[in-house]
C-alpha cells in the first residue's frame, strides 16, 4: 500500500436547482475538480461515481459512463457505486484502495444526487428504499421514524434531552450561514429548534437534514506524484468501509452504529492516530441524533456523552473539537449521493486553509464519517496535511 | 499484481419465479458459492454485489449490505456496483482487482436481478434507463429499437442477413435446451426464428433475450491459496473494464462497440493470449446482432464476418469456436445484474469439466464478455485451467 493524496477537489453549491439536471451538476463538480488539479480528462485512469437513487429521482441509470463521457472520460473503468447515503464515501474508499494498491495513478471520484424534482412524499419513499422494504418500511417506518426511535432509545438509555438535539441543529445552522456552498444559510435559536414543526417525535423539522441537489468531486493520486498537480496535496491517512444489517430490528443496540465503530477503528489504525488527535470532523448528521451518536461511536466521547458534549459547545467552531464546520447535512444540504465526497471536500478545504469564514485554527488533521441508511454502511476517512 | 483464482461458483436457475424475492435468489447463489469453496461467510473479506435496477424492479435499494447480512457477511466492505447489464461483470472486475492488488484474500461477488414482478411495459421502461433518457430514450427508443438500428446498419455496411441473426438464435436455443439452469429449454428452427413476431424490424422475438429472475456468484482468492478451498481452481488470466458514451448517437460507428474492443485488447494482453487461442466464449447476446458484433470486436473474425461465421456453424457446440454453450442470454435467460457473473460461472464449469451435456471437448481457456447498455460499459474476462 503506497501513500495516497487528494490532489484536487471540486463541487457545486448544494440547494434546490429546478433548471439543473443530474448530469450537469456532476459534470460541473468534476470539471472544477479536474481544473483544481490542472488535469485533463484524458489523464483520468479510472472513474468512480457515487449515486444513491438517480434512477428513481430522475429516471437515469447506468450513470458512471453517462457522467464520465460528458466529462470527457471514456476508455477506462467507469463505475457507479450505490451504498445509500454513503454512496460517494464508498466510491472514495474504492478509489483510494485502487490507487493505494497501485492499480491506477489518477482516479476521479464524483458524488451526485438530484432530489428536488420529485414531490416530498415520493422523496420519502425513495429514501425509504435504503431501509428494509420487507420489514421496517413495510411496517410504515420512514427514515425520520427510524431515527426518532434511535433518538428515543438514546434518551431512555443515557438521559439525552431534546435540548441536546436542538443544540446540534443550532450549531450547524450557525456554521452553514457562513458557508457559500450551503443550502440553508439561516441562523436559528435553541427556542426555534425546540419549537420546530414535529416530524417524528422527538425529532422536529430542525433535527432533520435537507432534500437537496448537488455534486462534489475529488481526485486521487499517489502521494509521490502529487506535486505534479498541486502544491497543496492532502494525504489520505486512513479510510475504511464496513457493513452491518440494514433493518434496525436486526441490531442488538440501536443507540450505536457498529459499522461506524468498526470503520473508525480501522481508519484510526491505518492513520496511526486516535480520536483525541483528530482536530476537526465532518460527521453524518442526517438527523441531529446521528451526529451525537457519531461522536460516541468514533470515540470522541464515551457512550451517552454526545448530547451534553454538543450542548456545552465542545463541537462549535470555537470549541476544542469542531464538528460540521461546513454546516453539515443539516444546513449545508444532503444530496445523498454527493454527501460523502462533499465531506471530504470540506475537510480538504480546511486542511488547505481555504475554508473562508469557517476556517478553523487547528486544521491539519480532519475526519469525515459517512453513513448509509440506519447504519448498514459506514465509511470513515482521515485526512492530514501532506 | 498477484495471480488470482476463482475458487467457487454458485447460481440459481434462471427463470420466472413469482414466489421468490430478490434477496432469496441472491442468498441462494451466494450460499451455493460459499459451499462450493467450503468457505464460511465470516471468512469473506469483501463483498461485491452487481445489480442493475433492484430499486426499480422491486423497490429495494442499499442492496449490498441487505444481501450481505442475509448471507452472514457483515463488518466488511459490502458494495453494490451498477453498470446496466454489465453490473456483475463490473463487480467481478473490481473484486478481481482488489485480490490481485493484495487488498483482500477472499472476496465474494454476487450478481442478481428480479425482473418478472413488473409488467412488460414497465420492464421496458426500466431497461431503457440504461440508455440516454435526455436523448435517444426521450425520442422514443427502447433497447430493442436501439439494437434494431445497430442491426440495420450492420446489414447495410456488411451485408449481414436476417438468416445470420436467426442462426444465432437457433444455436443458442439448441444449447439452452440442454442446460438445466436455462430459462428457455426449447429447440427452434431457422424458419421459426425468421417467422418470429416482429419486435423492432429487423429483430423478431427470437432475436431478443429474455426477461428473467436469477442470481449467480463467484469467489475469488489468490491463486497460491486456492488449494485450501478447492482442487479445481480456475485462474483469472485477464480481465478488463472500459467505458464509452451511453447514447448511440454519440458514437462514430454503431456496428462496433469500442469499449468491447478496448476491454478485449486489455484482457488479451493481460492473459498473454490472442483471440485465436480462446477455445470457447460466453458472449453478451442481449440481441442476436450483439453476439455477431462481439465475435468481430473480440477479433474472432474480421468486421462484417460475424454473421456468415455464425450461420456456417463455427460457433456451434461442435464447431471450432463454441459460443454461448450455455444458451446465452437468449435461452439461458438474462436477469441483467446476474448475467456477468453467470457467464463466468458457465466458463468456470466448462473449465472444470462440470458442464454436463454441454461439456465442450476443448475447455481449458474460455472468455466471457459482458455488455452494459448499447456499449457504454464492457467487461471482458479470460479464464483458464489453473
Amino acid at each position: 500500500m503506497r501513500p495516497v493524496a487528494v490532489i484536487g477537489v471540486g463541487r457545486t453549491p448544494f440547494g434546490v436547482f429546478p433548471d439543473r439536471d443530474l448530469r450537469s451538476l456532476a459534470v460541473e463538480a468534476g470539471r472544477n475538480c479536474l481544473e483544481n488539479a490542472h488535469l485533463a480528462p484524458s489523464q483520468v485512469e479510472a472513474f468512480y461515481l457515487g449515486n444513491f437513487a438517480g434512477p428513481a429521482f430522475v429516471g437515469q441509470n447506468h450513470l458512471a459512463p453517462y457522467v464520465g463521457a460528458a466529462l470527457g472520460v471514456t476508455g477506462v473503468p467507469a463505475t457507479r457505486i450505490e451504498a445509500a447515503c454513503a454512496s460517494s464515501g464508498s466510491a472514495f474508499f474504492h478509489a483510494f484502495s485502487a490507487v493505494a494498491a497501485g492499480l491506477y495513478d489518477l482516479v476521479l471520484v464524483v458524488g451526485v444526487e438530484k432530489m428536488t424534482s420529485q414531490p416530498s412524499p415520493r422523496v420519502a419513499e425513495i429514501l425509504a428504499s435504503a431501509g428494509d422494504l420487507s420489514g421496517e418500511i413495510k411496517a410504515g417506518a420512514t427514515f425520520p421514524a427510524l431515527f426518532a426511535m434511535i433518538a428515543r432509545r438514546h434518551m431512555h438509555q443515557y438521559g439525552t434531552r431534546r435540548e441536546h438535539l436542538a443544540a446540534v441543529a443550532v450549531k450547524n445552522h450557525a456554521n452553514g450561514a457562513k458557508n457559500p456552498y450551503a443550502q440553508m444559510r439561516k441562523l436559528i435559536t435553541l427556542e426555534q429548534a425546540l419549537a420546530g414543526k414535529p416530524i417524528a417525535e422527538p425529532l422536529t423539522l430542525y433535527d432533520c437534514s435537507l432534500v437537496s441537489d448537488g455534486a462534489a468531486a475529488a481526485l486521487l493520486a499517489p502521494l509521490e506524484r502529487a506535486s505534479e498537480f498541486t502544491d497543496q496535496p492532502v494525504r489520505v491517512a486512513g479510510v475504511a468501509q464496513t457493513s452491518d444489517h440494514v433493518a434496525l430490528d436486526e441490531k442488538d443496540d440501536i443507540t450505536t452504529f457498529v459499522a461506524v465503530k468498526q470503520a473508525g477503528q480501522k481508519a484510526y489504525r491505518m492513520a496511526g492516530v486516535g480520536p483525541a488527535e483528530i482536530e476537526f470532523a465532518e460527521l453524518h448528521d442526517c438527523f441531529t441524533i446521528a451526529e451525537i451518536i457519531a461522536l460516541e461511536d468514533l470515540g470522541f466521547v464515551k457512550p451517552g456523552e454526545g448530547g451534553p458534549y454538543s450542548a456545552e459547545g465542545f463541537t462549535a467552531l470555537t470549541g476544542p473539537k469542531p464538528v460540521n464546520a461546513s454546516g453539515g447535512l443539516k444546513a449545508k444540504g444532503h444530496p445523498v449521493g454527493a454527501t460523502g465526497v462533499a465531506q471530504i471536500c470540506d475537510v480538504v478545504m480546511q486542511i488547505r486553509g481555504q475554508a473562508g469564514q469557517l476556517q478553523l485554527p487547528r486544521h491539519s488533521l480532519g475526519l469525515a464519517q459517512n453513513l448509509g441508511g440506519s447504519g448498514a454502511t459506514a465509511v470513515v476517512t482521515i485526512l492530514r496535511a501532506a
